[in-house]
């Protein structure tokens, strides 16, 4: 099989990960911290450490590193864990995913905030002037974007976009499910959380992600539970990271992580991932019934491209490249609801998405253009 | 190292389930259901017969087996996502554990419900008479119970307790975390809600979990995404188990319980862990600074016994078997905040816990009362 569903999930991993996964299945799956002996006292300064590697991509505290179970457990602890009145007013990008659409309509439901979709140029895909006119009639209380479309892999503007809100003291989200790790810029915006996402970008396994606190905007707790400190205690403690992380730590999860960020230290991703998208966009676009999803600056869309080819759904082109061709590409809407009607999708039920990853190759991709030329 | 923490999370694993999980990350990683290719929908049928297999212990549907990736997130789910009024009266045990007692304290502050503790003898341990005429008084809206303490190896009466709450309606919420899959009683509860835990008694990894929903009693969902499904809704699903299982599926924690669970049909876990409990307290009784905590009938606790040794703590018991004899048992308040004043143990700053499971041997227990006997 030839994998080009990396957005959903990288695959494979680097061979170290697997190695340190199947070692701490073995020697290292215990309840970390939480007994006496010790065993349990070197997993907490083994997840310490692991903490300390994510918080060194974006140079922040390690304790403000909160890990959960999935990027959607991030967002949904920041979304419906920030203090919401009537009347705010959310900006979001069209690019944005279920994880982050999902909460926010429950919490426009709830607390009937009004959620505004920022504007951007369909041509270009540049963020529109009349998006600081909004700014200013409808002062945003929070902006909440990706940094990267999980469907047309886009760059989104978010540096600009965060600088403009930090005008209004605007709350800025960044999903950088992504991105995080690979991608440099998003180090330097000006963001209060940042989430991330274990078995995407970083190379690890599912089980492990989260997000990282920048600034003293407070959230409050949405889920309870042991935190194997202060037990008497039928609160949740103040202090991060044990605030927000009940429940035993995935410790497996935690150590491949542990493995994958010390793997992408040495890795430059993202030169791969400009590589191939550039090799592959220059074979599609002189297919005559190929439409490929980018604006009109092709570079900003990186390790993912979404196509469709004329007379065929979305699903069909999926179905034939994988029966006839072992070619695994993901087709649909991909849990982003805006961004099929933003790009002109909705016809073909959403995109045919292909997406790289550092282990594929200019061949595979070849064979991909082949299969596509058949059609 | 003699491992006794297996309360907090069995260790070693089956071999097959070591095999599963290497196997599972490095052939079957994929993002399950949400591609248009083989594997990804080969995963849905794994995770499908995964549920069968949790279905079964318990005659249920297996779209009702709602996974989650903790016991803690299935029971955030279930009481943050049933529908309290002020008044409300919630039934709980003294044994209750801070996955349930921390998300009832936030729905207690916030809906100004009230929090019962249910009157246990302290000799016999059997639940006192006049629990039944409190619910004629405060008729019980719900009833949470675990199955077993974690903190001292108790078996509930879990069965009284629930018929009695259903002459009222009761909802009832069976924790399970220690016993799911192990104890065939349970099995037979009149319960709304049964939840169990991957990494525990089901002898698979961290990162699964969850809950069985066994009524028509509905919850509302507390965590929103995308499910790979009806994508441009920007509401959660209404069918199950979609409804509650937002973020991509676990699929290597998946495929280790698929195989733990196969394991566990051709395995008497309980018989074994009966034998070694009643082998070491007999042994144990027998040494006159050791303090057990057990009712009258000690048969009633199984695979974990809690005790103390008169002029020590808890915890520097557990730092002297650490650091000189290698045996890790966990000493403390084990994230249960109200046991310790029933059994009374809060001057000794807890207990020191002694929990078996399926591969721990005489052998060891010998060398565990060596040295006890020591001090």
């Amino acid at each position: 099989m030839i994998y080009f569903d990396n957005a959903a999930t990288t695959y494979p991993k680097p061979e170290c990960v697997y190695k340190a996964l199947d070692k701490a299945n073995r020697e290292m799956a215990f309840n970390a911290g939480r007994g006496s002996y010790k065993k349990a006292k070197e997993l907490s300064i083994k997840i310490d450490e692991t903490r300390q590697l994510v918080a060194d991509i974006i140079k922040a505290d390690k304790n403000n590193v909160i890990f959960k179970t999935s990027a959607t457990s991030a967002l949904n602890n920041i979304i419906l864990g920030l203090k919401w009145n009537e009347g705010d007013n959310i900006y979001v990008s069209p690019f944005e995913h279920n994880s982050v659409m999902r909460p926010l309509e429950y919490i426009k439901q709830k607390f009937n905030v009004n959620i505004i979709i920022l504007p951007f140029d369909n041509i270009s895909w540049n963020i529109s002037d009349e998006a600081w006119d909004m700014f200013a009639l409808k002062r945003p209380k929070c902006i909440i974007c990706s940094s990267k479309s999980n469907v047309t892999g886009y760059k989104l503007p978010i540096n600009e976009i965060f600088k403009e809100g930090k005008k209004y003291n605007s709350i800025n989200v960044l999903d950088a499910s992504q991105s995080f790790g690979i991608d440099r810029d998003i180090t330097k915006v000006d963001t209060d959380f940042i989430v991330f996402a274990g078995h995407k970008s970083l190379y690890a396994s599912f089980g492990i992600a989260g997000f990282v606190k920048l600034s003293n905007v407070d959230l409050e707790t949405i889920e309870f539970g042991g935190t194997g400190s202060d037990s008497l205690n039928l609160n949740m403690p103040e202090e991060l990271p044990n605030k927000y992380e009940p429940s035993s730590k995935n410790i497996i999860a935690i150590m491949g992580l542990n493995e994958s960020l010390k793997w992408l230290q040495k890795t430059d991703i993202e030169k791969k991932e400009k590589e191939l998208t550039e090799y592959m966009y220059n074979k599609l676009k002189n297919i005559p019934k190929v439409r490929i999803y980018v604006p009109t600056n092709k570079k900003k869309c990186v390790g993912i491209l979404s196509i469709n080819i004329e007379g065929y759904s979305a699903d069909e082109v999926g179905s034939i490249l994988d029966e006839e061709f072992d070619i695994a590409v993901r087709t649909g809407y991909h849990c982003a609801p805006l961004v099929h009607n933003f790009i002109d999708s909705l016809h073909f039920n959403g995109t045919v998405r292909i997406s790289v990853n550092y282990f594929n190759s200019k061949e595979e991709i070849d064979k991909l253009v082949e299969a596509v030329k058949t059609l």
